[in-house]
Order: structure tokens, then sequence, then C-alpha cells
């Protein structure tokens, strides 16, 4: 399981603060600790309004580039952002994201199939997030469509199912679990990613229903997770169900980690 | 979810002793306290040499029974400890159990078919656990047809795909996964249960390994799980699991464990 490290996203309070003011040391440290933690990609989303979110995203992809050499996720729905961000970035980052919404095919897609190694894409459209999986198999089907059609290979595109909170609707893990299944049996080149904690909004405990999300995702097909790095019993449990699957071989990265004392 | 209590068997050393020395203060708290922990069977196990286990399985009976009103899982495979034992229960039992070994068909089922409440069902037989899915299904089928035979209704029966450790073959728990995916396809009547911690078995952080392979075999139809009903953690991704797989109405067991402190 690859990891996008998600801490560094204007709708937190903190980071949002740090971009208003220009606290680079703030967003340094949290694209550090990522890194260090196992981030195969640092999301960066500025959160700020449209008029200003293009010079306040490139400040973030300078900021972080300054202190970690991991590429990026440019986290925006915005086309001049991720148009100015793409001109900073020195790895070719994944753009986060497109869906069957028609502005952002039309404003996103042409900037991710020019100048990024990958795209996520979400199984909503214009109408919403559809509640049956069958139903986001049928966006899903348009977007790969819409990703071939502008030359993107499919094993770069990082299609993500979507979760609601099973808090409001007991089915919506059930949902996006199915929909991840169906959709990697009719595309097995693509990859599928999932921004898990929306699983648990409105619920105590979230980090524990996180982690029994990620792993039945895990078992289900996910091979890269946008989350907190840093949730360390988060990482432990994705360490563990790694090796029940069968994915760490010979149990190595889990023995190291417990030889590390990571496990404790 | 429901949870057969693993803890009062003589292959621990605690155990073992208390039998030899007839400490019923032991066993009864080891009784107690799984009860108090949700238990809805104490599984019973005396692990002595043939000519004693009767008379040490007909203690442990009267032992747990004078301590807690949860019913038994008799665990034996010997048919005279399992005869004496089933004469002096006061609730119907499991009987853990039989398999496609001659031995146990034949000595244990028409004791299991007279007088107990269910049985465990292994999928194994005298040339051992098969390596494949479909060779496990294949002794279970012929298991469907003996409990058939011997009169008890599939829904009194629990059937245990075994799990080997992933330590020593990488594929033990998606062969186990497997095979409950396609036998609960070909018996939806029948119960599904699994001793969870043979998976862990050589590996360092055991309980970490164990609630990854719980988690993934409660997606695939486990409604019972043999099990340390103590560990806490393992508790605590049981409950968070029934939610995300929506087992939980309105996350009434989540919330309320959260409020009683039982999530920290």
């Amino acid at each position: 399981m690859k990891i996008i490290g998600e801490k560094i996203n204007g709708t937190r309070s903190q980071v949002r603060k740090a971009v208003l003011e220009r606290d680079a040391e703030t967003i340094a440290a949290l694209a550090r600790a990522q890194a260090d933690s196992g981030a195969a990609w640092i999301d960066v989303n500025a959160g700020t309004p449209a008029d200003r979110e293009p010079e306040d995203l490139v400040w973030l992809v300078r900021t972080v580039q300054a202190a970690v050499d991991v590429p990026l996720c440019l986290d925006s729905a915005n086309p001049a952002a991720l148009a100015a961000a793409l001109e900073e970035v020195r790895k070719p980052p994944l753009v986060n994201s497109i869906s069957g919404e028609r502005a952002r095919l039309e404003g996103v897609l042409p900037l991710a199939a020019r100048a990024a190694d990958g795209v996520i894409a979400l199984a909503m459209d214009d109408q919403g997030i559809p509640g049956s999986a069958e139903g986001r198999l049928a966006i899903i089907r348009r977007l790969l469509q819409a990703t071939r059609a502008a030359g993107i290979p499919d094993e770069h595109v990082y299609v993500d199912p979507l979760v609601m909170s099973v808090a409001t609707n007991s089915d919506s893990a059930r949902v996006a679990l199915a929909t991840l299944r169906a959709a990697r049996a009719e595309f097995p080149g693509v990859h599928f990613t999932s921004g898990l904690s929306n699983v648990s909004f409105g619920l105590p405990a979230r980090s524990l229903i996180n982690r029994a999300f990620l792993i039945l995702m895990l078992e289900a097909g996910l091979d890269t997770a946008i989350l907190d790095p840093l949730d360390r019993e988060l990482r432990k449990a994705l360490l563990a169900a790694e090796v029940v699957l069968g994915l760490d071989r010979h149990c190595l990265a889990y023995t190291r980690a417990f030889r590390a004392g990571l496990l404790e």
C-alpha cells in the first residue's frame, strides 16, 4: 500500500493559519514528518478562496519541496491553481482530482494529462455521489473513457470509489467495498485509492473505524490510501493486514517494524 | 458476532495446573471473566491424557457451571470424555469438534447429534488440512452430508474453514477467507466459526495480526469466533468492524461501548 500524506490541508485550522501567515516552518515540519513516516506523496491543499488559491498553492508547493524530496499530490478543483502549481513542481505529481462533474473534467483533466504522473478520479458527477455500487461504476466507466481519450494510460489513473460516513448510512462502507471490487475486476490496470477518514465522520473513536475500513479496503484491492501517516495505530493495522493478506513477503516489513519498536 | 471464550484450555499451563490440582477458583475466575466480557459460550478443554480426560472434563463442566450460567463448548476429540461431559451439562452445549477424520466422525458425531445444541465441523480429514479452498470445500460438503444424515439441521452446524499461520505460508489467511466465502455461498444455512489465533503463530505482536484477520473474516461471513474475550484490543477492533460493515444498527453497540470507556 502506498500512502498519500493528507495533513497539509487548508481545511485544518493549523494549516489554514500557516498558509495565511506564510509560516513555512509549520508546513515544512508537517512535510518532513509525513515523509519520514513513509508517505510516497505529500498532498497539498491550500483551501483558500479561488482568487488567491493559485498564489497560496504555489507557496505550498515551494515550501514543501524545500523541505522534502517526495513528490506532491496537488489537491485542488481550481484549474488556475493547478496550472500555476504544475509550473513549480520538480517531480511529476498526482493531481487530486477529477470526477464526472463537467467543470472538473473540462478544467482539470487536460492539465493532468499534460503534466501529471497520475490523476485521482472520484466516482461522482454533477448529480452527486450515487448511493449504489452500480451507479458509481457507471461513472467510473465514463471517467476511464475520458482519461483514455486524453491519452492517460490506465496505470496513471487512481480511482477513488468514495466512502460516506457509516454514522448516517450503515451501508456506506459496503457500497465503497462493492464499488472497489467491481471496478477492479473491470479495470485491472488502474490504481485504487481512498480518502478513508470520511467513513468515521460523526462517530467517536474514529481511528478504530478508519483502521477496520482500511483493512477491508486493502483486501478488496486498494493499493493507495490518502491518510495520516503519523497515525501510528493505523500504520500498525496496515502492516498487520499486509501480513495477513500475503502482501508482506516473508513478513519482513512486519518483523522489521517490530524490531524497531513500531508495533508497541 | 458471537464469541466462544477460549481461555479454559488445558494446553495453557495455568489451566493445566488448575485441572491437575482441582483448583476450582482459578477455573471459576476464568469463566466469570469471559462471561462478563460477553462470551456466549465458554470452551472447556481438559487437555489431559485420554484415560483421565473424562473425569477431568466432568470436573471442568461442574466447576464452570457452578460459576456462570453461560452454555459450554465441550472441546475434546475423545468420545468417552464427551459422553461423560454431556451427562453433566445443564444447557445444551456446542461440541468442539468433528472433522472428516473417520474416528471423529464415528465417535463424536452421534454424541453431538443426540445431545448438543451445535457442533463445530473442521475442514480437515485423515489426510490433513488441504492447502486449497477447493480441497477444504470438498471436505465441508462431506461433513454436511454426514451432519444432515445424522439429523442435525444446518443451523446447528458451525463450520471452521481452518487457518494456519501466515508465518509459514503467506497464503494461509487468503485460503481460509476463500474457503469461508465459497462455503457460505453453498451452505447459507450453516454458521461459520474460526479459531483465529493460529493465524499469527510464530510472529511477534500476535494480537495485531489476529485483529486484522478477525475483521476480514467478519466481512467474509464469520458469525462466531473462538477467541480470548478478555483481549480488549480485539474486542475494540470487532466493535469497529461491525460498525463499518453495517452490522451494528445505528452504531448503538459502538457508541455504548465508547460511553462505557471500553474504546480507550
